[in-house]
């Protein structure tokens, strides 16, 4: 593949070279390092001594006990363990049916809620302010006697913005409700310690943060009951299957790097992706950023570009070596604008021509530069097919109706 | 790790060198092989080639079109999607809660379903003969009008012996009950088509064969209905989460070394296993043979040695550089007999004396010469502890009840 710009690392990260090299020992199978850790020989002591040096390391990113972290395959498997494990949990108790989430939250957890309110639970979607930010006072209003879990992401994937979820989790704890944290787009990038973020349950996945695809982790507070999805003796028989090894060791060497490195990194990237914001904001007109404009991952930066379709921009870019997103990479083939930004109250035409620029650890100035250059010639070139900017440009439109018609203040 | 003889291909595999060097463009991110495949870019779309690439590959081991295969993490998850997602599905469409499975089922599926029968389904576990054979009579009289599913495994973990999945599967279809098998044990082993097996679900599991660990697939014939276990676009609605796209490749690339080695190779591993077992037998007295004679997996031989503990067989045979199992490497460190040899009739304390023996494509003749060698001695070491063996050796007791006395007879 010729050289590329990739500004899409909310979808997926490029692993790290230290994750590979400290992986391959456990593929290689040269090594002998290939045994099931369930098993009593000393082929399997040696992947077990690896998964669980793996479980300390993601346990030190969290400030938890290893023995709360769960290995999974992937956050849409974390986040549903949490969910559907805590709701059917909920039910055998007997503790009542209803879910407090955000209207914001990843599909899978949307999904997750929609099959379950299908199934006997009762749901409710918070609403989110123009930034995208969940208000814990409707949190608070939204609770019930039968409420048996709130569930809202730490950092949306598609705006960057980053929920007041220690605030939510206070209020859950005080409540007594089991509180889950959506925390994919936040692990490895800004601190996501569960005591200071007041969650019982919390989601991660380790490409999202330069670790290999197929491995992410639960953390679940000691004492916090689910059922498993897979029911067996794995993970102390909360997640059967035998260990994906290779996966975890790059999930801890990920983790290990995010804790020396995240704030340093999260510095860099977050100047160039300022850097980026500043240059688009200056070059092109009619254009939205969506998101806080503060309590934002460093990573973000989400723009609708007036008159233009944005996938119709994804595709241009990609032809000029350019790789962003429209938005959630899971939800790509859909038609449908994107959710969150009709939350936050874009306009059909305006959420329509939405990008995310998401940059990371590799991400450079020159590469940003670049895309500088390039951005402005593509939206141009897209704008002038449409007779409605022709239109635009040439004053015979009475009124365009501006986008912040459609977007509700921010209520802090 | 020093050079040891690994005896333990049913609790997992080495992975090829080829599958691992299949699998690293998509590890090591300078080949810019790291895309998240339902990206719409460049990075994206290069990977989403690897996959379909891959499911084909798979789906030709089965015999089966490619949109047939769901990837999933794990056997576990094959099996917990099927069992559940069909059990859910029926009680959705008001189908009936009844399931037939097998009393040797692996635990994940057990687990699965005690749950199950737990959560409002009703559960028949069906029982085997002394060879560890489901009988096709028994699950036509197990069938009722309310039955939703029947799963019975293909080979079993412990002993290997090979069910009649087509014959049950021709049942299960004239009754138009979906059938699920778990094959983790001989896909890549012995033929797995699933029109000869007639099924309509069958779990895989690559690092069982030779592939990573960490992937897995679902084999869904077309039409059959399931509820999805993590909700969500990826794999056409059918299980959520970015794809672990090197594990997927390495999987396929084992499909495809399976296709065309599977019968050369499975001749030469039942030669040896064969091989091991007349070593055994000739050498060491008050032994049973456990599992199916002739109808087993080339990899497997089960013995149970009476006045010895497996697990300080399993021990000892470590120390002396030989790694086995007591039977299933996930039900390791549990203290009860296992379930499979009870189920086929052996006695508690016989069962307790039971080793798994399980060969694969890097055994070798001089390793089952060397492994001839130190059993005996190890055997001899461990009863030279036993008191009831002293009393057996010197004719102290009148009776020692033999082992076949609690073994019913096979029906065929």
């Amino acid at each position: 593949m010729k050289q590329k710009i990739y500004f899409d690392y909310n979808s997926t990260t490029p692993a790290r070279p230290e994750v590979v090299q400290a992986m391959m020992p456990y593929l290689d199978s040269a090594t002998g390092l290939f045994g099931n850790p369930s098993s009593v020989h000393t082929f399997g002591q040696a992947t077990r001594a690896a998964v669980e040096d793996a479980r300390k390391k993601v346990a030190a990113l969290l400030g938890c006990s290893a023995d709360e972290i769960v290995f999974t395959s992937c956050g849409s498997e974390s986040d549903t363990t949490a969910i559907k494990g805590t709701a059917f949990s909920a039910r055998e108790r007997k503790k009542g049916g209803h879910i407090i989430t955000s209207a914001i939250e990843h599909d899978t957890v949307l999904f997750c809620c929609d099959y379950l309110s299908k199934n006997g639970f009762e749901v409710t979607y918070l609403p989110v302010d123009s930034a995208g930010l969940v208000h814990p006072d409707d949190v608070k209003k939204a609770i019930r006697q039968d409420t048996i879990l709130i569930s809202v992401m730490h950092a949306n994937n598609e705006i960057g913005t980053i929920e007041p979820i220690g605030e939510i989790g206070k209020i859950a704890r005080e409540r007594e409700i089991p509180f889950h944290t959506d925390a994919v787009q936040t692990v490895g990038k800004i601190p996501t310690k569960v005591n200071d973020l007041n969650v019982d349950m919390l989601s991660l996945s380790a490409h999202k943060f330069y670790g290999p695809k197929g491995v992410g982790a639960l953390y679940l507070r000691k004492g916090t009951r689910l059922h498993p999805l897979f029911h067996g003796h794995h993970e102390k028989n909360r997640r059967a299957g035998t260990e994906n090894v290779a996966g975890i060791v790059g999930l801890g060497v990920a983790a290990e790097i995010a804790m020396k490195e995240m704030e340093s990194d999260g510095k860099r990237v977050a100047a160039l992706r300022d850097r980026l914001e500043r240059g688009i904001i200056g070059s092109i007109p009619s254009i939205h950023l969506n998101g806080h404009p503060a309590l934002r991952v460093p990573s973000t930066t989400n723009f609708s570009f007036e008159y233009v379709e944005g996938e119709g921009l994804v595709v241009l870019l990609d032809v000029e070596g350019v790789a962003v997103s429209t938005g959630s990479a899971c939800a790509s083939g859909t038609t449908q604008a994107s959710h969150v930004l009709r939350a936050i109250g874009v306009a059909p035409n305006v959420a329509q021509g939405a990008v995310r620029f998401s940059l990371g650890h590799f991400s450079t100035e020159q590469e940003v530069d670049d895309v500088l250059k390039i951005i402005p010639q593509v939206v141009d070139r897209l704008r002038s097919l449409s007779p409605l900017w022709a239109d635009k440009i040439a004053g015979r439109v009475t009124e365009i109706t501006p986008a912040e018609r459609f977007i509700k203040p921010a209520k802090k």
